[in-house]
Formats: structure tokens, C-alpha cells, sequence
């Protein structure tokens, strides 16, 4: 799927949640029967644990009469009659979005969404990167995507200045995501719920195993036989934010430091490409500190 | 899930394909929710290519104000609404479920499914193993099952009345699933028929690579790096069934065939196991070659 | 594999480790050619990171021209000359082999193990079975295989006349490993000392990840996308101990923790079964806290 | 590891392969410590099957007292002691190496390798690359490196000269590997055995399942369960030659062509970057039809 897809493949997307009851698929799926729309996917979770429903339907949107503002404007009676706790989105899948990407010197992240939005394959287009450091200026720049270097002090208390310049560089593209493409730098609590929801962070290692620092030089202290990578929404309690993927690569004894950090970049790029995508794509319903994924 | 659920874990399950068109979601849940269904699991897939629709519904069945036979009754005419050739299956998952097990030599598939059962992890009630040697009557024997011989002929043109006596030892049974556990005999095209969707074999590779005798020797002189197994229903065409589910595992230039039978026997434990499940679950829906699996 | 080779598949098996430096090598291949050695299998690993080297070499025993405790009490005069420090051990393949489990209530590990070895594919001989609950006497003495049960106290601190008990009846085997299959008992510190190097534990999370107690439901509850087990020598620090092999399957928000604990059984045999052969064919090298497996 | 290691991680790596016998570990090895070799990692495999033995020796190069070019003339001795099969070459892992590649319109595994190159993780540089469309021009030369565009015929009776005209450019650089990263043009006979040994593919399929044309329309097509891929040197045959690598991913029913194809792309671009990696650190041994990778 593209960043522009064909009038066949735009849909309208609607996700929601809400505490489980008897009914809730027949009102929307009348709902959508009623206006036309013809479901190319569909998905539902009935959460035992908490009590949540929680979907995701996507119909064609030429198949749907009316807009999407209107759309939106009567699907509200549903969800009120669902009941007061109900969240729910409805995207146009043809809308455009937009990503900022936070940045350090690590390039690989950044090189492979660069390299998949070249292709088509990222459902967003990469609006800026922002750095710490110049080091990916460059690299940035050849796709022509504007770079933004943002210097931050030794001492983490002096890094406020730095931050809200960052806040006000993204914010005046009102991204869809803000990607923290091996970042390196702990977000304040004010910009993660200013982000909720929306920032996403590639953690190096399968979480929760090895939060914080360095944890390949951890995952080698330790002797294990499989790395991973971790992409969650960024909350305010470091590397504990909603898990949206993983994934893990083997390795052994042979593998020094260096080595993992090689081959974990591999699957840093494919976890957090993936994460981004699903979220993307609204396919991430958050609730609480876990997610339901309807990739 | 074990072979006796409790009341609450007891489900209604609804599996169905159709031509797709709009409403057909609507419908369905319009119905359930009409005879009080409380939706545990839903999953749709709208296959673009073919045409068709698919659904798995299960509603837990003390929801239900009426039995799963009357249930069966009413929704006749919801699917004669949707159209001729929809295809329907309505299963209590506390009906008790039965299989048989045809076998040869090689023992591992046979203990690993026996191992299951003991454990309540199993779906269904082996009923009975059938070997086409003696090798494994006693292990069978030992977790109190019938075990039957029926020795083949080796000229496979004089095998025909051996595959009577197998049909007729499977058949006093009327079982949800026959088995091919490593048996390692092809059925006639007319036992394919009589037991269409309900034969199901494991084959000893990553198909369709490696059809037909030896495929580990034949991984092996190709030298392929991983190595796999396949689960898939029996049709006339040699191990071209619908595929229910496969895995693969990694092998290399130290192992020889004697260590890709050993590693792969776990492969094939693994996939079988799965794709039985899945099988009794109602989980796999069948469309021409392919199978949609709602796992 | 199975626990009696043939004459050809005999191997002596040398495992090695030392401070590092150059010629190592050449001596010891020297060694082994001098005595006819054909070697069959080679393994070497210099860790850059404590600066020591392991290896092992495997020869056909029948290219040897002497009795493997002559080969013994040569190649001391070899590892002397490597250095003071070297540790090294010379096994004959063709030795059988004898292990102990200890069990709970969870037979999953017993009935694959029981599998593995009924089939051949055990390089040991399952010498004794003791459990903390008699739930598993039946299977076990289906096999042939004693059972011995033994009751510990509600009351941690009341336990020790039980180990005690265990400890007789492991050590009367001298069996070759005493495998933790799911005992749900920390072993104290004492028995974690006697049988250093030889108790080999099954836990079911991807450590260091949900150590401790109900490591299901604590993945569960931090939401992640795969779950995992690993297969590590005891000791005294609860689930610190060297790995050996760790492996992940995959799992989404539709699984709870009945599922992950369905799940998770499959990746537990597969996990420990794989360590517990490596280890009893002397693949693995313990060095600190961490392991060198020449798999 | 980057194009330009440090003289501490400066190796030379000796490979050889033979017909086995015994004592051939202890002449290499005694050879080695001679020279002053401090062995970094080796590696050995017996193969039962054809006979032969294979090795990999690295050796850091500051502890050896001489040039390479003098290391191999003396190790010309030992070989030919070996006997008069044995094939090897001793390379300097610091002497910089230098691919080609050739591409068409499909730029993901291209932007992959660049990226890597940029990063320093590719142990060679990107000579040139080749491409019979102008698709891929503007990603390579932003990076710097030179772009050919070599028209095909659409009639494959004539695409003689523009074969001629791509060797020649190929050639101009002598490089290590020739890279075919989805160039979609089957080569020649007498280019197959001009670059034997160099030339690199990677086919979109789990080979040898779905060899030639549209491997992600058959793999729909049968309805398998997952998908690879697989990198191989190239040979007369289609899709025959030696296995490097292979990978393969999950797919399901609800995957059309098009996601087999996006998803199948990461798992490419994984496996090319694997198996040129290990091709040029000298991990690949050629034997027959088969590899035997020392990775």
C-alpha cells in the first residue's frame, strides 16, 4: 500500500473500543450496511480480562454515499447508543499523514523508513528529522526531506530549552506520528502526554529484558541466545509504554557486543517498520498499558 | 482448551462462506444478537481474489435462549437470505469430538498427540489408532486405546482391500478427523473423496518443496538451509491438499539427513498439532486449494 | 542419536577450555592425530571478552589406538603443558548415559522426554522420575520407569528433610544430569553446590524476563507479543543461572494466559529437550555466568 | 565490522577444503603457530557424505611475522602436502573488496545495501551499479556512486550485446561479488561460468519451491504459509545454483499478492545482506551443488 492508493483501495477506517455487551457488532455493521459500505476488513477482540470490545472495519470508500465528515457526524449517534465510555476513530485512508522523525546518530532507522517511503511502502509521508546531532543531516537531505538540528546539554536538567524546541518543530507539522528512530533521549513527561498516543519509540532490546541503556552490553552480560527489539508507544515510565511489535533474532557465544549491535539493527528496523506501519494504518487500539494490533 | 469445557468456556460456533456483497456482517450479527449471542470470538476475511466472504462467529452458548439444534433451524433462513451457495457450519464446542489415528513406524507424531490428550490439551477423544504395522500398538495400548492392525501388501496394486478394512475401521467411528500420522500409504482417490475435509495429513517438508518419498533426503542433497513441515488436507493430487498450517527450522552444512529426520520431527509436532487444533476448532474453512484458518 | 551408537558413530569427546594464546590448537590437534584420531566434528571459540578459549573435538573412537581412560591419562600431560588453568574433560560417546527428573503436577516435559527417549533420540537413559506430587507416578511407570514420590511441606522453611530425601535419590543414580521439568521448587543453595553443572532447569519465560513465579501471567499483564522459555544450569540465584537455550513464539492480544500457557509448552520441550542433549553430548562450556554451546 | 578495521581486527582468514583424512587440523594449525598466528576463530566440517573436509582459520595479522603475500607462498607447501585436491585461499580481511550490482526497477534491496555501505557495515565498497532501466540512477548516484544504464531487447534472442556490454563493465572493476539485487535477467551460460563463484542472486522464493518467473503469484497461488527467500551463486541452471541463505516469513489468507510482496521484500533484502556478507568475509566453501557457510 502507498501513500496515494488508487480510488479502489481508499477506505474508511473505524476503530473502537468499549465495554463489552451483547450487540455491538449488529449496530455497526447495520450501521455501515445502511450507508452502503462494502467491509474489506474486519476485525473484533472481546477482551475477557477487562471487560473491553474493542474492532476495527474498514470498508471501500467509493462504495460509501455520503463523506467522511458525514460519516463521522452519524456514526456519533451509534457510538452514544453503544454507550458513554465508547471511543472510536474514522479515518479516510486516502487522507494524507505525516511523520517527524527524532533522531542521533544511528543512522539505520532512519536510512530504512527513508528507503521505504522512496518506494511507496510507508503509508505517510517523513515531514522532517530532527537531530541532536548533525550526522544524519545529509543523508536526510539528499530525499530532500528537511533536517533540523536541535543540540542538547550534557546535563540532563539543562535540557529543557532543547525540548521545547523539538515540541514546537513538530508541532508545526501536526504529525501523525512522532518516531523516535533510536533517539537516545528520555522525553519529559510533559512532551509524552503532550504525544500520547502518538510517539513511538524503537527500544534495542525484547522488553522488558534490558530497559535503559546499552542493553545489547547488557543481553551479552547476560549470556542470552536471542535479541530483540521493542517498538511502544512512549509513556512516562521509561520503556514500559504499550507494546505494539517484536521480534527476535538468534544469536550465540561467537557474537561479541559489536556483533549484536549489527544484527540488531536488522530487527530494530523490520520491528519499528512494522510498529509504525500498524499504527499508521490505525490498526493499534490502546487500552491501558497493553495494545490489541488487528494487523 | 481441553475436551470438556466448562459451561462458561463452552461456545456456539458459527463458521460460513459466501459470495461476498454488503450486509452480509450485518445479517449475521443482527441474527446473533436477536437470539441474545454474547460474541467471544469474530473473525471476517473478504477474499479480493476469489470473491468470496468468510466468517467464523463464536457466541458464548449460555447466552443463547435456545438450543444449538433450534439455533441450526432459525439460521437456515438467514443463510438462504444471504444466498445459494452460501456454505454453513453450526457446532456446539461442547459436543464431544472424536478422531482416529492411522500410523506405521515412526512413533513420534502418535506419542506427541497421545501426550496431549493425556493432558487435556487436546479437543477431541482419540478413538482409535490404526497401524499399518505393529510397531506402535503398544505405546497406543498403554493410554488404554484401541490399537488395530491391517497389514498392506507391498505391491501397492494389492492394497486395496487393506484400505477396505481401514475404511471400515475409521467409519464405526464416524470421527471429526482421520489422521495420516506418518502413515506413509497414499490413499485411493475414492478414500479421498469419502473423507474430503476431514483427512489430514503431515508431510515432512516445507511444501511444495520436496513432494512425495524421502523429502528429508532430498533437503538434504538440494541443501537447503531450513527445513520444514506441512499440515494440509488429503485430496487425490499427492501432498497437494489445502495447506492448514507449516513452520520451517533452521538447518546447516553439519547436518546430515539422520539430523534434519531428528530436527524435523519436532517441526512436525509442532505443525500438526497446531493444524488439528485448528481443524477441530472449526477454525479452518476450505475454499478450493486454499484454506482461510482463523487461528 | 540414539544411547547406543553403532561402532562408527562411537566418538571420544574432548571439551576444553583455557586462558587463551597462540598454539593451542596445534598441540592438541597434534595430540589427537599422534594417536590416530579422526576427527569428525571441531568446534573452537576465542571469547575476546574474559580472554579464553574453548574447544571440542570429536574423533572416531575406532581411529583411536587405545582405550579411552589411556587417551585420559596422555592427555594430561597435553592440558599441563596448555597451562595450569586449563579444564578439560574426555568422554566416550558410547558411555551410557543417566538422568533424573523432578516433577510436579505439569506433565508436559516428562511425557516429551519419556517420548524421546521411547524413541531412541535421548542420548541417556531416564534412570529415575521423583515428584512432589504423585500426579505423574502413572505415565511415568507406564515407560518401565520408577517413581518416587516425595511430599514437601506447605512451609518453605520445613522443607529441607524433603531435599534431603530428593537428594538420596538423585545421588544414588549419579546420573549425568537432574533435570528440573517443571519442579516448581527452589532447590537450596547446598543441592544448587552439589550438583553444579548438572541441574539443568526449564523456565517458562525468556529470561530475564518474568523471573520468579508465574511468569505467564506476568507477560500477560505487561502485554508482550511474543512469549518464551529457557533451558539453564541451577543455581544458587533463583533463574540467574548460565543459559544454555532460549526460544520465543509468537502471541497477540487475542491470547490469554490459558492460551500463553497452552503455547508456551510447546516452546518449553522443545527448549529443554534441545539444552539437555547439548549437554549430554558435552556440547556445552560453562564459563561464569555464561555458557559457550558448540551446537 | 567496517570496509576499514582496525589493525587489531585485521585478520588473515585461510579456507580450504579437501578430500578428509587424518592430521590435516594438526599440519594447519602447527603451520599457523609457526608463523605466530593467534587464531581468532575457526571452524571445521567433516562431511560424511561427499568425503571431504572443510576449514576456516583467521588469524589476527599483527601476530604474524610476515607479509600475506610470503604466508601464502608458504602455505603452498602444506597444501600440497594436504594433497593434490586441495583448494584454498588465504585472504587479508583489511584489503579493501568491491561489489557490482545489477538492478532493474525494484529498488529495495539496492537502498538496503546503500544503506549499510553508508553505515560502514558492509565489508566492501559499491564499485558501480548496473541497471537495465533508468529507475534506480538518481538513489545510487545521490550516494555517490556510478550509475550504467544498459538497455535489454524485449526479445531475449538478442540480448546478447547488451550482455557483452554489462560484462564489460562488470569486469572493468574486478570485483568480489556481482550482485544480482532483483535484476530479473536470467544470464548467459558463459556468464555464469565467467563469474562462477562471484555471482550472487537473490530469488524471491523458499527455493527450490517456485523457481522462475512470479514466485509471489505461485506462492498465493498454492496457498502456503509462509514465504522466503533465498541468496545463491548463480549457475547455468534457473534458480539451481549453491544455497547461501534463506529466511522465510509468516504470511496468512488475509495476505493478497500485493502484502506477499511487501513483506517478502524485508525478508530479501535480510537474506542478500547475510549472504554477500559471508561471502565476502570468506565464510562460504562451494562443494558440487552445496555450501558450507561458516558464518
Amino acid at each position: 500500500m502507498t501513500a496515494a492508493p488508487s480510488i479502489d483501495d481508499r477506505r474508511y477506517v473505524l476503530s473502537l473500543g468499549c465495554p463489552d455487551t451483547t450487540g455491538i457488532v449488529a449496530r455497526i455493521s447495520t450501521f455501515l450496511t445502511d450507508v452502503g459500505g462494502w467491509i474489506v476488513e474486519a476485525a473484533y477482540h472481546a477482551d475477557a480480562d477487562t471487560g473491553w470490545f474493542f474492532t476495527r472495519q474498514a470498508v471501500r470508500a467509493s462504495s460509501v454515499s455520503m463523506s467522511i465528515d458525514e460519516l463521522r457526524e452519524r456514526f456519533k449517534a451509534v457510538a452514544a447508543e453503544i454507550g458513554p465510555e465508547t471511543e472510536w476513530t474514522l479515518h479516510d485512508s486516502g487522507a494524507p499523514k505525516k511523520i517527524v522523525l527524532l533522531v542521533s546518530k544511528e543512522g539505520h532507522c532512519l536510512h530504512d523508513l527513508l528507503g521505504r517511503a522512496a518506494g511507496g511502502e510507508l503509508p505517510a509521508e517523513i515531514s522532517a528529522v530532527i537531530g541532536n546531532h548533525e550526522d544524519l543531516r545529509s543523508v536526510t537531505e539528499r530525499h530532500g526531506i528537511d533536517f533540523h538540528h536541535v543540540p542538547f546539554a550534557k546535563d540532563p536538567a539543562e535540557r529543557g530549552p532543547s525540548f521545547e524546541k523539538v515540541r514546537a518543530l513538530v508541532d508545526a507539522h501536526n504529525p501523525d506520528a512522532v518516531v523516535l528512530a533510536r533517539f537516545m533521549q528520555v522525553l519529559p513527561e510533559s512532551l509524552c502526554e503532550h504525544w500520547a498516543g502518538r510517539a513511538i519509540n524503537i527500544h534495542h532490546s525484547f522488553l522488558p529484558s534490558f530497559i535503559g541503556a546499552r542493553p545489547y552490553h547488557q543481553a551479552f552480560a547476560r549470556g542470552v541466545k536471542l535479541i530483540g527489539a521493542t517498538c511502544h508507544y512512549v509513556t512516562a515510565e521509561l520503556d514500559a509504554g504499550p507494546i505494539i511489535e517484536q521480534d527476535v533474532i538468534r544469536v550465540d557465544h561467537a557474537d561479541d557486543v559489536a556483533d549484536m549491535v549489527r544484527q540488531g539493527r536488522d530487527i530494530e528496523k523490520l520491528v519499528l517498520s512494522r510498529g509504525l506501519r500498524w499504527h499508521l494504518e490505525d490498526r493499534v487500539l490502546v487500552h491501558g498499558r497493553k495494545t490489541v494490533v488487528f494487523s
